[in-house]
């Protein structure tokens, strides 16, 4: 029996995924479903692949850090915005930042590859190079939060973040009838606790996925302790953080389960992705592929294909 | 002023286009519309990548064979079909003839790859073996066709054919208000007669491309003579053929235009597509990108991207 008051932060949490939606709607690519039977007769379940590889920036982080910005008010807006992230959330605050004509400060270790640097350059970002530690990092960025008076957008442990990486899950519930599942990876757990506030009261399960090499999750929720991260080993260098404080208590709230993948598992599910849906995945953005195939679940599950900023060779020689 | 007889035949044409559409429809994909304004400010017009890519078969050629296969009386179902594709179409066919259990014969010269085998293996088309010449090919088609009394499905040079490619061209003018070109790989010619009778009478223009190194359309074309293939040299292998006779006549009714691209241009636009859509096609898939990148539209272009069907490096270790 569901207790009254969890019920109601619930419904909460719903409307809040769905006034992001509405929020964000002309600024993201309602990204398309595809299917393919070759893989539904090797995993013996019918698979819905949620293309986020496709989505704007080239990652689902576009949604959170848009709705964010998008919340902000005039004023805020005109003072900018800042984070910490090599990653596709640098690359999306950056991107959504332009959209209100609004600075954006991203502080990016020295060692981070010009490849990502070109992702957040691209949208006119402002890198901010730091050391390579996160004790680096966080005083880079305390440092130009108090030069610019810049709003700080965290990559997943915030409210307005976590509604946007949500409206995913909402459209694939909209795109496709009668799921029985969402797998999606879990890093700082911002896409799973926005997604499981998107499905709602409905009978969708969200499953999370973790490299075995990054965990971390995994052992939090058993634990109900949040563990830190684990040392970065794994290919699927999106996950490689520890769950946010907000995710952390609503992924134990909802009971998520976790499925742990390992590194062969990823390279070869994202290697079927690539031959047989003709879709570039990341390697982070094939896990939920991983653990489906591992896990085998029946019925209609959906799969979250959370990004394909993959470094090509093939683009590599003159890019 | 249109002559009133040629107005007749192109509103036949398209209605042959609608037929297909309602007769295919359940079997095949609704492919996406995918664009990105990145490259979009790169080629300073507003781009609508039609992705037949993602098709069933990896490419656009199962709506001809499944028009062609599901046009067929119920004896000749039984009786099965043939052709003779090492490449797309043969896979296409075999698919197509697996939705209504009809066998399928694919000749396909001993020379072709392991990859262009299993593609067509995977559909459970027999394959029958052939030597490396054109008219091995036909001698050994003209056996099967003997013995089975299958019917040959021809790749291009065929009204059902034709009619199904034209689908891909319905779809995207519905999916795409106020296009105004279609831009679009020619071989045999099938999908640029098929897309030309898909838009009819309205304002779109359909613009063809071939590779410098297999220009015999645009010969073909601009002589007024069919002209033969030329010898297999570009890495566009999809477009090696010559054009089909009823694709050379109604190609030149239409005044089909053809820019023609090199092989660096080819591989550039297909290092484009892969890291800024996160879509992999195939070269000759990429063709189309490549001339409006050459030859700079301006305003709504519909781009297909005909196929995703490319051996990668990546999946080759194990598969």
């Amino acid at each position: 029996m569901i207790d009254p008051s969890e019920s109601r932060i619930v419904r909460s949490h719903h409307a809040d995924v769905v006034s992001a939606a509405r929020r964000i709607r002309s600024h993201v690519h309602r990204t398309p479903v595809v299917t393919s039977e070759r893989l539904n007769d090797m995993a013996g379940a019918e698979l819905f692949f949620k293309c986020e590889n496709l989505q704007k920036t080239g990652a689902f982080k576009i949604r959170g850090a848009m709705n964010a910005v998008l919340s902000l008010g005039e004023t805020d807006r005109r003072m900018g915005v800042a984070t910490h992230s090599s990653g596709n959330h640098g690359a999306a605050l950056a991107s959504a930042a332009r959209v209100v004509d609004a600075p954006a400060w991203i502080v990016v270790p020295e060692t981070a590859t010009r490849f990502k640097r070109a992702n957040i350059e691209r949208y006119e970002g402002c890198i901010v190079a730091c050391g390579p530690t996160l004790a680096d990092r966080e005083a880079k960025l305390e440092e130009v939060l108090a030069e610019t008076g810049a709003t700080f957008v965290p990559p997943y442990d915030h409210d307005d973040v976590i509604a946007g990486q949500g409206t995913l899950g909402l459209e694939l519930v909209e795109q496709v009838d009668d799921l029985d599942y969402i797998w999606l990876p879990v890093g700082g757990g911002g896409m799973a606790a926005g997604v499981v506030a998107a499905v709602g009261e409905t009978s969708v399960e969200v499953c999370g996925v973790e490299p075995v090499l990054a965990g971390d999750a995994a052992q939090s929720l058993a634990r109900g302790v949040r563990q830190g991260p684990m040392p970065p080993t794994t290919i699927a260098d999106g996950l490689l953080t520890g769950l946010g404080r907000r995710n952390f208590e609503r992924l134990m709230a909802y009971g998520l389960r976790i499925t742990l993948v390992d590194d062969t598992e990823i390279v070869s599910a994202m290697r079927m992705l690539w031959a047989c849906l003709k879709l570039v995945v990341e390697p982070s953005g094939a896990v939920a592929f991983a653990a489906v195939l591992q896990a085998r679940p029946r019925g209609r599950v959906g799969i979250v294909l959370s990004g394909g900023n993959v470094e090509l060779d093939l683009a590599s020689a003159d890019d």
